[in-house]
């Protein structure tokens, strides 16, 4: 039988030679969970009023045509996200589906690394290498086809090396 | 001018007669982030391979007609779900919107309490009252039309007072 991709005893053999994530668990936190709003400072009254929550950061990121406010629980955040002009892809988002989860943030040590391991086992990436992202962190985003559907964001604190 | 739920002196004199959340955050963690798939053993496997990450939990709630896995991020959960019948609600949001984000789960200290704080604020609930949950918790779902779009789960530690 010839080895291909779907081969097990080919796949562990990948798996041992090239996973970073065989030696330890890569994500150390949920880093935040991203809503999507039409009007950012309702939405910020609505969860102080519902749940007490505060802002404990707030930026507007021009590049990706977003503003955000952070609300802090325990050591992760909700990130309440709005678009600041039409052609952002969460403008698109809030077209298409309307307010709601938008991606989940997993907050790790190195992004590079992590984004390199999910490039080398094929997975489809939205952003190639790290880039600065909001609160002066390292990001990089993965696509929604590669896990389940879930547009997932990697977190690494401080600015890209 | 009468006093209409609209009128701003009227929702600051109730929020003050009647919220627990003026008192402290009721938030204490992001217990889980839920994403629906459609077969668990190849979404854990993915998430093994990608992060690391290793199921510390694995139930069927026959009531919910889900099985979930629970993959522990620090404080915090990656809940993978898929529908165990067809007619589910996750069978259903499967259906309607394919795999993806299916609700986000907050971690409070008293379940009951902070259901009735939404209830009084006109917020719509799933649950009417706290029913048990997963792993031995109390839970209580609420409406994702009351919260900009995001079906929101409460969760306390331990059974139903």
């Amino acid at each position: 039988m010839p080895l291909t991709a779907r081969d097990p005893n080919e796949s562990d053999q990948e798996i041992d030679a090239g996973s970073v994530a065989d030696i330890r668990p890569l994500l150390t936190e949920i880093d935040h969970v991203a809503i999507a709003v039409h009007d950012l400072g309702d939405a910020i009254d609505s969860y102080r009023e519902a749940f007490g929550a505060t802002v404990d950061h707030r930026e507007t990121v021009e590049s990706d045509g977003v503003e955000e406010a952070m609300l802090k629980v325990a050591e992760s955040y909700i990130q309440l996200l709005t678009p600041t002009r039409d052609d952002s892809p969460v403008a698109r988002y809030l077209d298409k589906r309307g307010e709601g989860l938008h991606h989940i943030a997993y907050r790790v040590d190195d992004c590079a690394t992590v984004l390199e391991h999910l490039k080398a086992q094929g997975h489809r990436v939205i952003d190639e290498h790290p880039r600065p992202g909001s609160r002066g962190t390292t990001v990089a985003f993965v696509h929604p086809k590669a896990l389940h559907g879930t547009l997932i964001e990697l977190v690494e604190e401080g600015l890209p090396h």
